[in-house]
């Protein structure tokens, strides 16, 4: 099995987690179903000192104040002078000014491996003015028109997630289908996922891979959860059992069945 | 269906919570399982603009610090101004003095469409001393004698909740029974209460109605929730299921049981 | 039934816990569970007041900042200077110096009753400079000698958590067997062992049988739960189930299993 979530499991990496409060217990409990070891700290302090020693960074914006905004930057010079991967995850840029011009500061202080938001987060972020539709939408802008022209913008792989989810990396977009709609009704669930992308960027150097492998695990994991689930608190149960549950040889034979390349 | 219930899950209303870090993820699942959406900042920086674009505004001091104090108000004046709804859950009032204080500073400095809290809380926040017994009780005031005195003092539609639930607006008052022992066993379910009225008080002019709905809807989902379960651990499981599950069809049904009138 | 666990279900202590923001919600309702009442607070506008009118107070250190450096001290003193036990949990000491001397200055400025982390953290606050091997291993320091030269040093109460427990205190040294390694799968669950001591030492003055006492419940308990359960999502729910599921004539009976004596 050469898949890399079998490679994580192995390696167990540290992820050094800077996220907000409403998340921090599921992102720890799902990093642990994946295999890796998380660790939250976000005091000034500190974090420039744990971020150098993690196997990699994660920046999430949800519960925002100014001075995280500074103790992220840190923590983000800090990782990338070490050589450290520095996910963000930009919650609910576009919702506040506030949150806007954080998300932005951080990007253009930091160097980020990858950036894992909805089509409107993205959007924003890369001062696209759409409203934007689901991929098979017939308006002027759908998801994969909005990838290339914010990944032409922000020049940083981008991983949109929604009901399908687009990777864009340079020349490449890969699709990724599966997952399941409880997934929306379970919070943090995409900001676990930004943090599982941070945990397969530290097996390999290859990002597109990395982030595309870990939307795979994560959609197959979930349609797992909802095989016998049809309320979110039993779905959020079997999510967390189904990360630990599912393994390399499962990805191996479904991955051809949930991406698709240009 | 005319219920309420069903008009929260067609509007999806968004609910600003400025609630306590212990249940900042129950509150967010639990409005999920409503049908609401939840938003959780609480930054100075950013709050007025969150709160004023929200549907309602949640104010839980749970874990509160001054500058939280000073935030809340904020979003309460930005909220007040926009005509959004506020709900107040005093928690722990009474238990320390800069709580107290902090509790009696937003009541007067924003308008709150509904305090929710127990008795305890209640008769705290409005001064009363007294030793507050059970509603069954033939103390020298019960609950019910305890939310006309609070009403009239306070001049704040009341939701009293306990073993029975009293909901109090002008000369109106209402007994909710049914619900469930476990409910104490399991933390938030009583911030997640106030910001399931806060959904509610989105969706009608009438908020004796939205108050009276939210508590009947939260009675059932418990009763459903511990027909199969002892245990606080698959109680709570089984209770954001139930908060989902529930429709406006069963609560229909079940109301005129549940709920009576003075 | 003489058991500890009984008298704390009879009792309800009220444990006042300052602990990460990562582990608020399932320490919480593990002490439901458990039988004795929660309350977070961390300002210091109130930890004081809190504090003392607590049965017992919890330090974790998990998230630290400066500000709540100072507020787990205000509180702490105030704990000491009524009488109410404080129990430390020092959180990945070692892994910053910001988080080392943190650690330290509390213990040098707060009398605690007992200090439960696992050996790398206690080598780390006692300055023992050695890798920490396995209970059975046979290299030059095991944890039980870890346990001797760390109590020489510290002169407190010592829970030294892994796969086998150690508690020491003065001359005694007990050592727990028993628990599940799906513990380590959930995050908080060290953490909110630390508040089941807290909880344990409010019903004895006897400081060595409530650690040790508090240890075996929280095994027997982990054991159960894994009866059924091989994934950590059910497993955490389950664990919750089985702390409020065991009582003290099924600790009577097992305790001669899981404790041996020096």
């Amino acid at each position: 099995m050469s898949h890399l979530l079998e490679k994580v499991r192995q390696e167990k990496p540290l992820i050094h987690n800077m996220t907000n409060q409403v998340v921090m217990n599921f992102t720890a409990n799902g990093l642990y179903a994946v295999g890796a070891t998380p660790v939250m700290t976000h005091a000034k302090e500190e974090v420039e000192e744990m971020a150098k020693n993690a196997s990699a960074l994660l920046l999430n914006i949800g519960t925002l104040t100014t001075e995280q905004v500074e103790a992220m930057i840190l923590a983000g010079k800090s990782a990338n002078k070490a050589g450290v991967p520095v996910v963000l995850d930009p919650v609910g840029v576009g919702a506040t000014t506030f949150r806007t011009t954080a998300a932005k500061q951080i990007l253009q202080e930091v160097q980020i491996a990858c950036i894992r938001g909805n089509a409107g987060e993205i959007a924003n972020l890369a001062d696209i003015d759409v409203q934007v539709r689901g991929v098979d939408s017939a308006s002027d802008m759908d998801e994969r028109q909005l990838a290339s022209e914010a990944y032409k913008r922000l020049q940083v792989p981008l991983a949109i997630t929604g009901a399908t989810d687009i990777v864009i990396n340079k020349e490449e977009q890969v699709m990724i289908s599966g997952g399941h709609p409880l997934l929306t009704k379970v919070t943090g669930t995409g900001c676990l996922l930004s943090s599982v992308i941070a945990a397969f960027l530290t097996v390999t150097e290859d990002v597109t891979s990395a982030i595309v492998d870990a939307l795979s695990y994560y959609s197959v994991a979930a349609e797992n959860a909802a095989t016998n689930q049809i309320y979110p608190g039993s779905f959020q149960v079997a999510f967390l059992d189904q990360l630990a549950a599912v393994d390399g040889e499962e990805m191996d034979k479904k991955k051809s069945r949930i991406r698709s390349f240009e």
